[in-house]
């Protein structure tokens, strides 16, 4: 395999990550409550992505991705760049593969992800988020010690194997005897929601996709409706940590702008109401950044009303001060 | 059904169960978590009873039973006595049945249960848990209405009913290619753990069953020592406010005897240490009472290293402000 190679991964693509995966990555829950439905007048289905290995879905195209390396890429490592998700997600998969990982982190990344990421046996490096090209330093790593970059989601076994949470939510609804009117993923850099999305098309065509981002970074939304890629105001703060890239990622935005029905932003406040929802009723622990899917729903921004819709809560690696802050909210 | 019929269920009478609850329980997760078997040495399941409906397992024997009333019963309504987790099942059963439910509960039971058992349409009526005998007003209110008595646990359509949570840790461990070597279960009035235990008997005959009770309230463990129901002293404290029942019960008891290989207790701090460990590794919110199983092994009082275990977490309906006192511990 090519590290460099980039296409746009298919359904064949997704179904062979899910192979490459089986037995390692969690086939987690999709929940539903009872109060919840009755609360909202519809039926609502949770992907319990917290529940993954790793405490979000990256490890699935991490995993996907690094245990197609060659035998000489593997010995060189592997490197990333990541708020903390992602950087768990390779930690994790290159762990098990044997492989050495280097992991560059934001300086504000959650405590719990840089330990976390040093508990999984990698080496970890800070960098600025707000001034400092975390790109550029990847690359700089990589070049002085020969190591392969692990990107955060614009790579085809990266999109590929978050996709494989897709297969799985078509899989499990249909066990459930539940017919979906919709589904809404949480959206960063677009990787999760493209695999997601093109398992979706491929096995269910006429389910719409929806996108869902924090408030200031809702890139993928309004590239959505004006067709090409639009970049956040570098002075926009969210405490969705997890959902924060500057723009949508080349690839995944040419697989969304195909696959993606709309989007939709949701305020801290709103994330932060879904958490402590999620907690009450669904006894999940979920993320700020993981829960704005489920916060569309409940915010009513996305009614559902005599409809039954699934939604993807992506990760649960949350600091308990920031936990604690959205129970007492 | 005589509402005063009592017998020890069998696995057919669980088997039962599982037909009338089916649709409506939820078939709650197996959980397990590759960094806290790495880190136990072992391979830890958890059965995930936080996401039943109404947060914990007793919706299940509580349906089972509700469910079996003839007409002139249903339609004189329900009472029961209940530290909280089996008033919101009662209350949710017989909304459900469209049945009139009062449910006794203890001044000093969490917020979150009376709110939520009110939220399923219940009448609430509060009694003090250390000077008022909660049977004898049970038993005024049941004379007084024509009302059945819905027990605890010394019931045997109850006790087949939480004996559904044994079937589905058969069958998902099967799934899961796991060779169970023992379970734990958390024990209160030991309904839960009676039912369980007789199906693992039926199923597993060779995997032997452990009670888990908080320090202060190890009566079954105590009893299994000596043959006889030991009783608690009154004095007894304990943050597990689902587990304070005073004695086991005589029906749970004469099972409990005869299924269950023995016993342990653990502290308020194990407890809440394990509360912390299902917020970090499993993303699963676990109340003080739910969480004395998983406590028990990441205490070391149950080493699991070379082996497989599966453990039941039976709730997770707790107040923001002990489960914030927990992570802070």
């Amino acid at each position: 395999m090519t590290s460099s190679a980039r296409f746009e991964p298919t359904l064949a693509d997704i179904e062979d990550a899910a192979r490459q995966i089986a037995g390692l990555a969690v086939r987690t829950p999709l929940l539903e409550s009872p109060v919840l439905n009755a609360r909202l007048g519809g039926r609502l289905l949770i992907k319990a992505e917290p529940m993954q290995r790793t405490g979000s879905f990256k490890f699935r195209g991490a995993y996907n991705r690094i245990s197609r390396l060659d035998d000489q890429q593997k010995k060189a490592g592997v490197v990333t760049y990541s708020s903390g998700n992602h950087a768990q997600g390779v930690a994790a998969a290159a762990q098990i593969l044997g492989i050495p990982a280097v992991i560059l982190m934001p300086a504000d990344a959650p405590a719990i992800k840089v330990r976390n990421t040093r508990s999984y046996g990698a080496e970890v490096i800070h960098f600025d988020r707000y001034t400092e090209n975390r790109e550029a330093i990847g690359q700089k790593v990589c070049a002085e010690r020969g190591a392969v970059l692990v990107p955060p989601y614009e790579d085809p076994y990266i999109i590929a194997g978050q996709g494989t949470v897709g297969l799985e939510i078509v899989e499990q609804a249909a066990a459930a005897k539940a017919s979906l009117d919709a589904v809404l993923v949480n959206c960063g850099g677009g990787g999760l929601i493209a695999g997601t999305s093109t398992a979706l098309k491929g096995k269910l065509p006429n389910v719409p996709v929806y996108a869902v981002e924090p408030q200031g970074f809702d890139d993928t939304m309004r590239s959505l409706k004006s067709g090409r890629r639009e970049s956040n105001d570098p002075a926009a703060r969210s405490i969705c940590d997890a959902l924060l890239a500057p723009e949508p990622g080349e690839l995944t935005f040419s697989i969304n702008r195909k696959t993606l029905a709309g989007g939709f932003a949701v305020s801290d406040d709103e994330a932060r109401a879904a958490m402590a929802t999620a907690f009450n009723d669904l006894k999940l622990v979920v993320e700020p950044g993981g829960a704005v899917s489920l916060a569309a729903v409940l915010s009513g921004k996305f009614p559902i009303k005599g409809r039954t819709v699934a939604v993807v809560c992506s990760g649960g690696n949350v600091d308990p001060d920031v936990f604690i802050a959205a129970l007492k909210a």
